[in-house]
């Protein structure tokens, strides 16, 4: 067996081993009149990742390939496809399904459509299959959550746009950042760091709050106009009332005081969370929300259309994601996903040298 | 001594003894340019000075006149006051002053100015003084805080509005009620009811969301477009992200599962606490806003521009406060109290009979 029959792929099959990738024959649902088959050429390893095959969100389809930050060719599309054509160079991000019908999916809100499914570890409605990722020879997806990569963006730097990119975008855009606006962007790991390129391409003046100074002069490198470190004594006295948005991209919440960051808020300013930590939830009190009425709240992903004009927008302004590459294998994967589990990776990884394992 | 060196009041002297009134003497800061007397003829028992004279909110400046929901005869005037004139009925609320000079001043956020000061229990930087409120003789305040009271608003069902009417028109108003907008008034107490009032006169489809169906009868006599009750099973799933906005006017937050509230708002929607409940606070999980990437939020008060457009609405779309008269006095007040800590009201008291008292 092979393509189209099989992909194969780097899966784990029990979360006690999560570094222990086993190289397997992968079953695709069947193709559809929609769908696209893109060969794999780089793939971005997330932090979702990490959470979900050592089972810190909880119980999961095992065995299973993760990666959702993929970047390929367009080999074979269906009869219905009017978005891709063969040979384009495409890349597929986070979320793999949605219903295209309802209230949500026809007002740009996809992410948020009550049927939408995940690029891996969902099951397929129709056949029970459960959809695999990016670790892996191709991926069978719609043509409305497979996006064109535009010329100019290399493909290691494109590929964790299309979830940690987009993750850190649509926030931005749907919030308001731009010229005049002050923005934070806490935590600087994957999302955050796109979080201050993006707050920037889009002209607001971006700030990077972070528990120390270690990452201040990355940061500054990337554009930051200001950088706070919460270990700083009274580190929000000359700021409070001065944000119009934060974006939260801390993925523990372990010892942090919402009240001191919600204070940095002008009036009706929005924390908007995009981590997802593991474990239990912060606690907010009607009282910390007073003083400014400002808003708490959360963000998922983005629409393919705010994928499109992040791409663009990466293309005009020259927006670089910090990418370290490391060749796709059972080592290289076991590598990048322990030093994702350490903090220790700057910016990205992305995944590379597929054809080495996969064919040309 | 008397007007205009000194105003009589009933205060409470300690919170142990939250029912017993004393009629007193009291001092009013210095007559200012822009101040303006006021004889008040009646003025609303608000929840806030219950859980002020109570000390539920922690320690207070005793003794100690409350009463924020003023309505009464402006008197007397500054040489510098252009807003109010002698002989005007006029309407002072909850707050009495801010810089009027700060960024949130001067975007009609005067309500979160960091000077701002209450209408009673604040001490004024100046002199000292403690502010006291409406259960009073007189009061004295800056004109940017006397609002002029429309002929064809009754004053008993104008009172009301000052604090409670005004504490549900800023959000409804701030987050887009009207119409086309479905409004969730949680809580269907002397705030909720104005939410509801409010939420129809602005033109938005209005739902009650209340623990039983005890009020569902009051609600719609005031126009509820529908009714929720918590304790009914599985009360949220048919109206799952269908609210564009939910006011929360509860008292309490005991018991409450935030995650099922929040479920009913649609993406992006939001929902804003307007009462201060006593104790601790909520636990609120990231997972919780991620369906729906709603947010949470406070609100506080509004802004003069808002006062003067919510009492222009209020005659114009005829909305009738529902309140319940009670002559003010010692017995009076303890009566008033006693049930609103009971909350055995509907939906409002408003103090009356002030010549009795005070003289015409």
């Amino acid at each position: 067996m092979g393509y189209p029959d099989t992909f194969q792929g780097f899966q784990i099959e029990d979360p006690k081993n999560w570094t222990d990738f086993k190289l397997n024959e992968l079953t695709p649902k069947p193709f559809g009149d929609f769908d696209v088959d893109i060969k794999i050429q780089a793939c971005g390893v997330c932090a979702s990742d990490l959470h979900t095959i050592s089972g810190g969100w909880g119980e999961q389809h095992f065995p299973l390939c993760v990666g959702h930050e993929i970047v390929g060719t367009a080999i074979r599309v269906g009869p219905k496809v009017t978005l891709i054509h063969v040979g384009q160079r495409v890349g597929v991000g986070a979320q793999s399904y949605s219903c295209l019908d309802c209230r949500q999916c026809k007002n740009d809100n996809e992410t948020y459509c009550r049927h939408q499914l995940d690029t891996y570890g969902a099951k397929w409605p129709d056949t029970g299959i459960i959809s695999q990722g990016g670790y892996s020879s191709h991926v069978r997806t719609h043509e409305h959550w497979v996006f064109p990569i535009p010329d100019g963006l290399p493909t290691s730097k494109a590929a964790p746009m299309l979830c940690a990119g987009l993750t850190a975008y649509s926030p931005l855009v749907r919030n308001g950042a731009g010229p005049g606006k002050k923005v934070g962007i806490v935590g600087m790991g994957g999302i955050g760091h796109f979080g201050l390129l993006f707050a920037k391409a889009l002209g607001a003046e971006a700030w990077v709050i972070s528990r120390t100074h270690s990452k201040e002069a990355d940061a500054r490198k990337m554009g930051a106009d200001g950088f706070l470190a919460t270990a700083d004594r009274d580190w929000n006295q000359e700021h409070i009332m001065t944000f119009d948005l934060i974006v939260c991209t801390a993925s523990s919440t372990e010892g942090m005081d919402l009240g001191a960051y919600l204070q940095l808020l002008d009036v009706h300013g929005r924390f908007v969370s995009v981590g997802l930590p593991e474990g239990s939830g912060q606690e907010v009190k009607t009282q910390d929300f007073l003083s400014n009425g400002c808003l708490f709240g959360a963000s998922h992903l983005g629409s393919r259309k705010e994928v499109l004009a992040m791409l663009q927008l990466a293309v005009e302004k020259g927006v670089e994601s910090w990418v370290e590459e490391i060749k796709i294998s059972t080592e290289g994967l076991k590598e990048a996903l322990t030093r994702v589990h350490n903090n220790d990776v700057k910016y990205r990884f992305t995944l590379t040298g597929y054809e080495d394992v996969f064919g040309a």
